[in-house]
């Protein structure tokens, strides 16, 4: 019932070695924690990159970005920390960058076949961390905007002249009153 | 080939109101731009909110967190923003909050069969809007981090004693400074 790579391929739109490298950085944490793919809450991923293997960790962990379990820390590394809830493990993994063989790079379909099937230990590298629990996703109150009367989450909404405001609502009244 | 809503509970893990209405969104923005999924970054998604329908939009449009086509703003709103770089056309849509039926909300299975059955009209509306371009997503070079020795984007580090450093290692090395 896992998504084999070509199920990912499906979802992200096409093959390419981020989403290889994503795809073994996942395949490896979820066999760590001894896990497969979280249906609700179960897994939390923290995701030190937005590049194109996180689309292979949403498919295969289950940490989606509207499940609310996939957290995002713009460091530019492909480095995730996956989270069990259950058994309240967590590991860390690292794409091993600077093991890819030389030259290897300057094929893409050859990089992705390596990628796809180099010993893990060579790929990616894999620590036991432990991290403070993040917390889980909530849901809001939805309001409605007293100046465009769409619907909004009671926490992200201002108060302009007495009425709620959704943002966009209260930074186009804010710009006005500037001008 | 298009994603069924059973696809996308597969995707998202379980089936809930906030995924049933971000299918019918997303398949409403989708055919007003005669549209469909983006295999690369043909499309553009600004979502305003991160609740559960931005997986359906994720399965549906193609626009996912890790191409990079899918722009978050923290507005918490059922709005989504398509473009399409092909023939530079945008829709709006805003999911009806206040044509629920009173009472629908209070059963969960009835509410959701409700989102996916109700005239189009009645669950969303649809409005064609002009929006700057994005920008694409850009691959940057990698580099290792002299503290860690992990790879990191190039524009994604800092300067510490001349040697480049990953925003982890330089965090952590000005905390200690800073003792």
């Amino acid at each position: 019932m896992d998504p084999t790579y070509n199920d990912i391929i499906a979802f992200h739109g096409h093959s390419c070695p981020g989403l290889a490298i994503g795809y073994r950085m996942s395949k490896a944490a979820l066999a760590f924690l001894s896990e497969s793919r979280s249906a609700d809450e179960e897994l939390v991923a923290i995701v030190e990159n937005n590049a194109c293997g996180v689309d292979a960790l949403q498919c295969l962990s289950g940490c989606t970005f509207g499940k609310g379990n996939l957290i995002f820390k713009d460091y530019g590394k492909h480095v995730y920390t996956l989270y069990d809830r259950t058994s309240k493990r967590g590991v860390r993994v690292v794409f091993n960058d600077r093991y890819v063989p030389a030259g290897m790079r300057q094929d893409r379909e050859q990089f992705i076949t390596w990628l796809l099937s180099a010993p893990e230990g060579t790929v990616v590298s894999l620590k036991e961390v432990q991290i403070d629990e993040p917390e889980p996703a909530r849901i809001m109150k939805t309001v409605m905007c007293s100046f465009c009367g769409e619907g909004v989450m009671i926490t992200r909404t201002r108060e302009i002249h007495g009425k709620l405001a959704c943002i966009p609502c209260a930074e186009k009244i804010e710009r006005s009153s500037a001008v």
